[in-house]
């Protein structure tokens, strides 16, 4: 039985284990809340409350396990799934995810592209072809695809995230401005790019 | 004075906004926390929490007046600044950026584009053309950038972030994965889209 962790905390975990990653490469082996802190610009006390949310690991006026942990926040995100994902609609958004290089070492691969433009179905990004939607049932079985992206306009969006659901997808990653209705068995996380600019706005709005 | 809001508040200030204008769009005047909630899958609730954090202005039993909220949050958010980008970077997340269709109606407007690459460089993207990074500083300044939008490696970053502070921007948002040092003066956000897919992993391996 896992424990339901708030999303500011699961939100500031893939910054963790990224960093992890990265100590760990320079054969740190432990780690104190106050050197982690520095590397992310988060303050210690944050760090110390969310890694407590699930379990007493770190040892006072020591520090954490370097891989103790890192491996504790891959099993905790689900990242040693190794999730497969099919990005459906391959305009400048699908094109930039398929080439993103930050996924990888999440443990995460593009292994599908769909789109219903027949101009550039057959052709390739960043080594994968592009399949027609007609297609998506098909593929999305037979690569194992654990994960549908959803990069098409608004209007197109439910219609496709109906055919992943029906394709057997276990989740969907939102990127168009609607809101989707998939069935409660299936997470659904909405990406909107605007609100990160929206928050720079508010603090340089808040200092000016 | 302004009052400091919490980050989860201020992420989902941009989802009331954009909702606030479909809304008014429809020409409804007055919309419930219900309606609200159910349009954007929040609770009530904390609609109702997030909206009491700068002032009372919804009325019991009633509603919030569609036009009078959006204009607050527009305010509180900084929206009505208008912000205008330059995006450092022309890959394919830059392209996609350069692209992205739902920055113009949070106000937000692309209006020059770098890039270090000579063979990109006078070519154009939706309209606006690639210029050379060592124009930066005086496109910036004739422009009237406020936002630099960094999408270059890593190992670029910092070295652009210093360009764009020096040119006098208000403010970065930062999508390489590296920490970057900018003055206290110029608000920092950084994006990362490996924290959505991360928190979908989560939730995926919260219910397998």
């Amino acid at each position: 039985m896992k424990k339901i962790i708030s999303q500011a905390t699961i939100d500031r975990l893939p910054l963790y284990f990224r960093t992890l990653r990265l100590v760990e490469d320079e054969d740190m082996q432990i780690i104190s809340s106050d050197e982690l802190g520095r590397r992310l610009d988060i303050t210690p006390e944050q760090i110390r409350k969310d890694l407590a949310t699930f379990g007493q690991f770190g040892r006072k006026g020591i520090g954490y396990d370097v891989h103790e942990l890192k491996i504790k926040i891959e099993n905790i995100l689900g990242l040693q799934n190794n999730w497969r994902l099919a990005i459906v609609g391959v305009g400048h958004l699908g094109g930039a995810l398929a080439n993103y290089v930050n996924f990888a070492p999440m443990g995460f691969s593009v292994v599908a592209l769909f789109d219903s433009n027949a101009s550039i179905v057959g052709s390739e990004v960043n080594g994968i072809k592009i399949n027609a939607v007609s297609q998506l049932k098909r593929i999305v079985v037979q690569k194992a695809v654990d994960i549908g992206v959803i990069t098409v306009p608004a209007v197109e969006a439910q219609a496709v995230a109906d055919k992943l659901v029906a394709a057997g997808v276990k989740g969907i990653w939102n990127f168009a401005p609607i809101k989707l209705t998939v069935p409660a068995s299936v997470p659904l996380v909405n990406e909107d790019l605007s609100v990160g600019l929206s928050a720079l706005s508010y603090h340089m709005s808040v200092r000016s």
